[in-house]
């Protein structure tokens, strides 16, 4: 089968190969793969700055793949042939707390990922594509938008009417405003471009702030929900724009610091933490169960994922070149144009 | 101003006269009711099958009004005259536990309710109407469609893609297949007649069961889920068919039995309660804090409440029949009409 | 090696035989059997009227195992060979839901139990022994004991200071007053014994009521908490008793039904449940996850298991006769003796 | 009456005076005060660095009280004369999140606090103080040990064999131990002093890490919990040592965030914080329907607080210096000493 394997750090070392196709064991699924998105994850595993010491090269890079079954393992009776399916990141993370003594294994890092004609997945680290989603769609699903709705639901426990701050409109942003508003909350979107802006509004925002129309932008959320602030924020800056966060906040609300930020090192004021009671939730996209849950629930709600361009497999490079120099939406690429 | 007071069981006992408006005292406010809707309660209290020892007569009767503030006490800071308000039925059950030592105090019960030209309401026993709904929309809520809420987002915690199994198309159940589906979940809904059916997909149902067709309806329910049951049943017949709901539960599923079922009296087989782990919470109505986010919430989410019948003021009595012999969603009392 | 099989319904048909030392899968551990202990549900086995048609014959009963890790399969990481174990008896239920699909496999019943001298655990489906507990101790864990942590914590969400109303002082019911007041509630215990409430209250009861000299226990339990009712229910006699059980309880208070009771029918008044707020939860055991985490809590929190009388390996049957007649406390059978 | 009143910010601003008793509303009780204890938070407001810009002179300082009822308002029915209560600070959080437009108003702040023979509260703000206590022992619990039990009780939903580690010996710190081994937690301690872990130790700490001796006192965590690190930290330093506290988290680890501490500029590590998966939780105190439960608790759960020195109502400048340098344990104020 085609494939393109990570033979050491850097772009360059990205190489389209033939190999043979992978074995299933008992538990696992072959899976033939019909589109993967990217993250900024992926190009950082690439560069060697997301976890390099946990790395063996070479391996299959990029973990958000959908697909359809093609063999099943002779314990697996959750899928069966012709099944259409997503893969789920955290390999081994189920539910609850990830196992006590395990580390946790991730599609495209640790283990093999969806870059490849053919993917092997756990019964168990698999999920149902949405019904109504191509795959194309359902390879967004994996990371960027799952782990919003991790955070919003798993730890947020969100009830319609709530109000949420998304800020920007990166993929894990623009995927915030959708789900958000579809669960029923007022959704809060800040940008420098008020074009962006627009776009927001379109996909669910209900107020927006353009913040360097309002730098202090907090003071902006305070007036728009008439000095009660927001239950919760993705926040997707970090740095120094913790501190707006929090006053940004309702009493009691939550920020969740949601995988990699602007700036990873925050200075947070604890005085403004404790007299808001506020929480600080760090997020790293979520497990086997949520997923599932998720997938299930977009069967009832209606997101559509924003896609900026879809490139072919042969041009998985310019998929990589076009996500980090930064898109409107999520980059795919369809393993059958 | 006009009210209509009830001197003694019987509604040959509900009489209009005229009373000298009402005094609010430091923490209360005043309104000028617009509309009040009506429940099997109204109908019960009037017929003296509900808490008929804890009445004293004579008093003003229903508990769901809205209008407008013309009063306020001297510590009231959250609302303002010209403010649009809805009652809250338990007036002082705020949040969490009612305080233990005091009984619940209804409105329209053990306090005089809605059905007078002007009305005292707590400041603590009041919210904001939802800001795009009329009074008379808005006088649907506090009991009929606040305890689907109460019993789906409070106790239940539901998240979009849950099942939710609504039996019939009472006052109640039309409201649970519009905030169920609203919130995203997959409603089923039964009822022995088509033409309901086919009106409880228009407003939100994703499948029907006509009752008469299956008797055992609890194993359709089994099928149209795949074999995995539904995680919510919003329980308005009681009797037998308690068990038929435990069957057609999802393992750990929850049975929300609701405000006066037809039959009270429950035959429940403790072995399939425990082998589904299932739960069977009562409710009666909920607490105030609740009652705010649910406002709240409909503001972002969209429920059309469905009125059967808007009577004027003069027709009370001609309201609280057609109340008693059924109707396809609520009656109103419009007090401009 | 030693065992005792179950070869049809009776005890008769108990019988011990000498067969191969089972074999381990890869994610399997071996582990010699020190003690088992016995539950009720044990002898319903035997007697077919515990999931008859659940169980293929022959197969070695018992549920509740503790001995020492002797081979581990070549995935196993989380135990090594001389490790203390305990059995958790539903073998596939790691957490949250059981997974959708399959049907709960329980050892002792449809998966080979403990009565034989080596024994096959997944790795999943295993414990570490409490450390100071011998394994006599430990085998009284997993069903009797558990069900009332499950109940109270998982379910309950029991906080120190809460009030535990405990029925009668059966196997369950002993670990409840312990289980309970080790957590820091208030315990309420009923008998119709008055040395037995004697014995409940060195057991950590801290007031008790005898049945036969207030036959309506429920207006004493009103009484003796003030009027407050108690948060909690370990309801193991179920019928009519449900209903006196519902008026002991607090506002939006539990019971909670555990395992086989008394009287299995019970008539429920659904308006008592309603104006009560209150939750009848259905209880089978529960899931490996929180099993760890009560043997976790026993290394902190001292229950120190009432046991009754310890048989031998050979005298199993005498084992299974004094269960079905009545004990108090456990009934264990030590294969070292 | 006798009490003490701060004039202005300074110590010596504190005088002693005649004034007449205070007059009860509707809603109000008046107590007698027998003792009243010190926090950290009573001598920054004095030294005029707490919510300054709140304070209104003159007043009466403490928040922390206990004593006698001695009249009622006409409307108060939870409270009668010769209860003996204790003070909840924050005078109108009843429960959930504070009302959304009233500030918090706290006693010996906005609101006269415990430093007078007779003091005002609110039903709404008063606790029965436990049975077995004495007005000393009660007065010590409003701020230092309630913080305590909002943060691993209401926050952190502690269960038993669940790991706490708590920062040096200080007043908080002191009932951290105290209340987490208690509630069955293994708790681990940290101090400079070998001395004081030993009386850590007596006091319900299973570990304890001299943090001269093992400058890297996270990894001595890890250490001492095979890997696993703890699911709670009271945290009490803050600044650079946060970063230490989420390397010693379990994974989804808690760090509450209690009160003023040493350092309230935090660094932190943002990757560190969602690799772990843990959670930053700012703490104030709580409501009072929490600390009812807690008070309920102590009637269960054995917690004798430790108390350094305790001062007659004429010491009281003494009384505050003292807290001011230092102590192990509570200083108290005795009214009848």
């Amino acid at each position: 089968m085609k494939a393109w394997q990570l033979e050491n750090f850097g772009l360059n070392n990205l190489k389209q190969i033939e190999i043979d196709k992978p074995k299933i064991n008992k538990n696992q699924i072959l899976v033939k793969v019909n589109a993967v998105s990217l993250n900024y994850r992926d190009t950082a595993i690439v560069e060697g700055i997301y976890t390099p010491d946990l790395l063996q090269f070479p391996f299959i890079p990029i973990s958000d793949a959908s697909g359809e079954v093609v063999e099943i393992g002779s314990n697996v009776t959750k899928f069966k042939k012709g099944d259409r399916v997503t893969s789920h990141m955290f390999t081994t993370w189920l539910e609850g707390k990830p196992k006590g003594d395990e580390p946790l294994n991730a599609l495209g890092a640790t283990v093999n990922g969806g870059l490849s004609e053919y993917m092997v997945l756990n019964e168990n680290a698999t999920v149902f594509s949405p019904e109504n989603y191509t795959d194309i769609q359902a390879s967004t699903l994996p990371v960027a938008a799952f782990v919003v709705w991790f955070s919003l639901v798993e730890y947020g426990n969100i009830k319609a009417g709530d109000r949420v701050l998304v800020q920007g409109t990166g993929g894990v942003s623009i995927f915030a405003i959708q789900i958000a508003s579809a669960l029923g909350a007022e959704v809060i979107t800040t940008s420098s471009s008020d074009e962006k802006l627009e776009k927001a509004k379109e996909l669910g925002a209900s107020k927006v702030i353009n913040y360097k129309a309002h730098p202090d932008w907090e003071k902006e959320v305070q007036k728009l929900t008439n000095g009660k602030g927001v239950e919760h924020i993705v926040e997707v800056v970090g740095g120094s724009s913790i501190a707006k966060s929090i006053e940004a906040l309702a009493f009691q609300g939550n920020i969740y610091v949601i995988g990699f930020l602007e700036n990873m090192e925050a200075e947070v004021n604890l005085f403004s933490l404790l007299a808001k009671q506020a929480r600080i939730q760090g997020i790293n996209v979520g497990h086997h169960r949520a997923f599932e849950d998720f997938n299930k629930a977009l069967d009832q709600i209606n997101i559509d994922p924003v896609i900026d361009t879809v490139y072919s497999f042969d041009q998985a490079k310019e998929a990589y070149e076009h996500q980090m120099k930064g898109a409107f939406g999520k980059i795919v690429i369809d393993f059958n144009k």
